[in-house]
C-alpha cells in the first residue's frame, strides 16, 4: 500500500512549522526560548556571540536528482556550523528559513528536517527558529547559526604572520570527486532511465559530498592542548581560495607544497580515472569543510604528530606572492578558482 | 547617455559582496567584527540575545512590477526588526542572505542595499553579514536580526491574563489597502501598458504598504513609563491572527470591539471605494507592523491618553472563545484569515 502524501497547502504555514519542528526539543541551557514567539531567546553566560548565515539553493548548491533529502538537511546544518568552528568557537543554535515550491510534500520536508535533526543531535545544537514560505520554484534553505567564544580565543582570518606553519585538517578534494561521480551517474540515468547507478566502491568520496562533517573536534583539540591558531578559515570553496583569503586579510604571502597536500587514496585514484589532477580537486574543489589554519612554529610542535593535521607550507612576507610548488619542483602563483556560481 | 549596467557575473560572489556592503560601516559598540570572516562577532554587555529570521520571496511577498528596490530593501529590514521590538527588546544587528537571478544587475542590487542602509541608519542597526548566491529565477531575501533585552523585560506571547486590556499601536488595514491600489494599477498597466498609474491621493496607504515603519518608539515609551506588557506580538499577518496567537499561547479568550479598532480615515474611505469592509482590512490584512499587546488595567491608565495607543477590548477566561462584537452589537467568533501563501 502506498503511503498517502500530504501537500503543504493542507497544513498551511503555521501547521507546517509545527509539524516540522515538533521533534526538535531544545536541550541547551543557553536556549531560553525556541519557536512560538516573535524571536528566540538565548543566553550565553560569557564571551561573545558568533553569528553566520549560509544559503543553499536547488540547482545551484544541490541537485535533487541525486541528493537524498535526509542528507541535504544534514549537510546544510554541517556546512553552516562549520563557520563557527572556523572562528574557534562553539556552535549552539540554528535558525532555518525554507522557501519551498508546491512540488515538495510535507513528507519530503519531514525527511529534510529529519536530517537536520540528526545533525543537531550529533553536534549538540538546538534549532530555535526560522521562517517557512513558498517559493515559485524549487527549494532554498537559509541557515543562520549562533555560537559563542571567549574574545581571547576567537581566530580571525587576518592574524597570520610570516613564519607561521600552514596546516589543514583531514584530507581534501573528496567532496569534489564525489560530486563528479554523482554527476556521471546522473548523465547515465538521463540517457537510460532504467540504468542502475554504479556507486559501489565510491563510499568515501560519496560520503564526503553527501554527508560531510564539520570539525567541532578540532576546536576541542585546540582547547585541550592550549593552542590558538593565528588565523583560521573553513575550506568550503577549495584550499586555494581560502588560503588567499587568509593571506589577503593578513597582508602576507604564502608558500605551499603540492606533495604535502593531504588527499585520500580513493580520492586520488578516482580523480585519475576521471582524468582530473587530484591536486586540482584539493585546491579548487569545495565542500570539504575541513579547517585551514596558521600557527606559530612552536605551537605546531604540539600537534605535528596528530594524524588529523597536515602541515602544507608556511606564511611568507607581504609582496612575495601566494606560491605553490609542484611535485616536480616548479613554483606557480596560486589561483583561486573557488566556486563560481555567478 | 544611458548608464552602463553591470551583470553580477562581472563581479563574482566576493566582488558583489564587497560592492554591496562597502557603504555599511558598523557603528554599534556591540558589533565587534562585521563581514570579512567566517562569522560576525557581537558582544552585548548584559541581557539575553534575541534572534529571528524572516524570508521575503519575489512573487510571494512582493511584486517587482510595483515595488521600487529601495523600498523593498527598507521594508525587509523593517519587517524583520519588528519581531525584536515585539519582544520588548532592542534590535541591533542584521544578516542578509540574498538569492538573485541573472535578471538583476549590480546597480539594481545596490538600490536594494541602499534601502537597507537607510533602514539601518534610521533604526540604529548594523549590517554584519549574510550570504549572496544565485537563484534560478527571481529574488529572495532572508533577514536574520539579532537584538538584546534584559530577561525581566522580555514580553512573550503567552503572558496574557484575563482582565488584561488589549491595545494596538497606530492604525490598521492601511498596508492592505495600499496593496489593493497597487494591484489595481498593475492590472490597468498590463491591459494598457502606456497608461500612467493613478496614485495621487493615496499617499498614506501606499506608504503603509511600500515603506512601513517598525515601532521601536513604543519600546522606548514602555521603558520611559516603566511599563511592561503581559503579552506582545507584532501585527504582520492581521489583527485577528495575531490576537489568536496570544490567546492560544496564553490559554485565554478575548473580546474585541469593531468600533474601537483604529483605522485611518483614508484607509476607511478607500476601502469603501473598493467595496471592502474596512474592519476586514484591519482584522485580516497584513504588513502593518504595528504592535498588539495586553496590559494590566492599572498600567493601561498610564498610557490611555497617548495618541498612538488604542484599547480595543480585553482578555477573557479560557473557554469563553475569541469574540468580536460588531458595531451593530452582534458577537462573532474571531476567524484568522491571516496571510495564506501556501
Amino acid at each position: 500500500m502506498e503511503e498517502e502524501l500530504t501537500p503543504v497547502s493542507a497544513l498551511g504555514e503555521f501547521g507546517l512549522i509545527d509539524r516540522l519542528t515538533e521533534n526538535f526539543i531544545p536541550v541547551l541551557e543557553s536556549t531560553i526560548k525556541a519557536f512560538q514567539d516573535d524571536a528566540a531567546v538565548i543566553h550565553y553566560d560569557s564571551g561573545d556571540v558568533l553569528v553566520s548565515s549560509d544559503c543553499y539553493v536547488e540547482g545551484v548548491h544541490f541537485d535533487m536528482v541525486y541528493t537524498p533529502l535526509m542528507h541535504l538537511g544534514y549537510k546544510c546544518i554541517v556546512g553552516s556550523i562549520s563557520d563557527i568552528y572556523a572562528m574557534n568557537g562553539s556552535a549552539k543554535q540554528v535558525l532555518v528559513s525554507l522557501g519551498v515550491s508546491s512540488r515538495f510534500t510535507v513528507e519530503a520536508l519531514e525527511e529534510l528536517y529529519g536530517g537536520m535533526r540528526v545533525a543537531c543531535k550529533t553536534y549538540g545544537i538546538d534549532l530555535v527558529g526560522g521562517d517557512t514560505t513558498t517559493a515559485k520554484s524549487g527549494l532554498f534553505i537559509n541557515v543562520t547559526v549562533l555560537g559563542n567564544a571567549e574574545r581571547k580565543d576567537i581566530c580571525y582570518r587576518n592574524g597570520a604572520k610570516p613564519g607561521d606553519i600552514i596546516v589543514v585538517t583531514g584530507d581534501l578534494g573528496g567532496a569534489y570527486i564525489g560530486l563528479q561521480i554523482l554527476e556521471r551517474e546522473k548523465r547515465v540515468f538521463l540517457e537510460a532511465p532504467g540504468a542502475k547507478p554504479e556507486l559501489s566502491g565510491f563510499d568515501y568520496v560519496l560520503k564526503r559530498q553527501l554527508r560531510p562533517e564539520a570539525r567541532k573536534d578540532v576546536v576541542e583539540i585546540f582547547k585541550n592542548m592550549g593552542i590558538k591558531p593565528n588565523a583560521m578559515i573553513d575550506i568550503s570553496d577549495g584550499l586555494a581560495s581560502e588560503l588567499m583569503h587568509i593571506c589577503a586579510q593578513s597582508e602576507t604571502g604564502c608558500m605551499i607544497y603540492e606533495e604535502k597536500i593531504p588527499i585520500d587514496q580513493s580520492t586520488y585514484t578516482i580523480a585519475l580515472d576521471f582524468n582530473i589532477d587530484p591536486s586540482v580537486c584539493a585546491l579548487s574543489g569545495g565542500e570539504d569543510y575541513e579547517l585551514l589554519f596558521t600557527i606559530n612554529p612552536t605551537d605546531y610542535e604540539k600537534i605535528k604528530n596528530h594524524p588529523d593535521f597536515t602541515a602544507i607550507g608556511h606564511i611568507t612576507e607581504k609582496g612575495t606572492g601566494n606560491k605553490f610548488e609542484t611535485k616536480s619542483g616548479n613554483v606557480h602563483e596560486l589561483v583561486a578558482q573557488g566556486w563560481k556560481h555567478f
